[in-house]
């Protein structure tokens, strides 16, 4: 008899917690799945954008994530338009995809002093970038950091649903919704 | 000194190149970084979504690329709806992130016999779940599989843009499009 790696996704509860624990570890741990999740977003004119982020908080009990980005980063603009995102992770040895639905809101300026003053000297090269990102530019390199709070922006990811689905010996798919309290619905898969 | 590990890196042509090494790459091995791109679409409400694909083929000529999924998925009806898709691949051990933009168009039925008829026995069994995929189940097992062509869907992204970062000493991020001929342009990243 071997014994089951996953005992979590036995049941919706254990499932729901298992996601959080590997979201939290995301935030701590740079090696975690949950570390670098895609974010998708929608442009203005509908199209669908997806890229890699760095997950900077996650709390379990607000069911809320955090990320930080370039004021000026495509993105920001994107959830400025419409503040609906999607968030992905794969993490293999769990066997388990996490799929988040949120709502977006673009923190700045004072509101997120405190945060900027703990952000350390070299993560700060990553934001101002001059011209701004996704600018054309001649050469590779025609570009400058100029870091400064001006330039931070936090992105605050209020869940509303969590789409989960793990492949083991039989695939289990789940939703969690902030609407029914989290208590879950199994899927088909 | 040390040896760039990434000289493809630097010229605009040789990066675009190894997009579809990776690309293909992920094609014809399991464990390669773009196995299992994410891929992003839009609800019919113009909300964002993303899952885990499987990159089934990767033909850089016409520039298309090819999954395979259940014709009664979400992410069918979403492309029914919007044919615009963004697939994500984050390769690791070269530094890469590559986003692109496409076009997809749904295949089925007779159009997708010669396809399915090299499916193995296996793969087939996560095709035609019942009740299909989303669908809400009371306990975590209470589907079946019921493999057949009228389940099988081939989603045929035709890529529109490319727009690759590589993180390495210094970060370099380019577009390339199918309306400039794949030359490419530098951007700030």
């Amino acid at each position: 008899m071997t014994r089951d790696p996953h005992p979590w996704a036995a049941g919706l509860a254990s499932l729901h917690a298992q996601v959080w624990t590997c979201l939290v570890r995301g935030v701590h741990d740079r090696r975690a799945p949950a570390r670098h999740p895609a974010l998708a977003t929608v442009t203005p004119d509908g199209m669908p954008r997806v890229r890699t982020v760095t997950l900077r908080r996650a709390d379990r009990l607000a069911a809320q994530l955090d990320i930080h980005t370039d004021l000026k980063s495509a993105k920001v603009s994107e959830l400025r338009a419409r503040p609906f995102a999607a968030l992905h992770v794969w993490d293999g040895p769990g066997h388990l995809q996490i799929r988040i639905e949120a709502e977006a809101e673009i923190l700045s300026g004072a509101d997120v002093a405190d945060i900027w003053a703990r952000v350390p000297e070299a993560s700060r090269l990553t934001y101002g970038i001059v011209p701004p990102p996704g600018e054309p530019i001649v050469s590779a390199l025609d570009y400058a950091s100029a870091p400064g709070r001006e330039s931070f922006a936090l992105l605050r990811l209020r869940v509303r649903a969590i789409d989960v689905l793990h492949l083991g010996p039989d695939h289990r798919r789940a939703c969690f919704r902030r609407a029914d309290g989290w208590t879950g619905q199994w899927l088909a898969p």
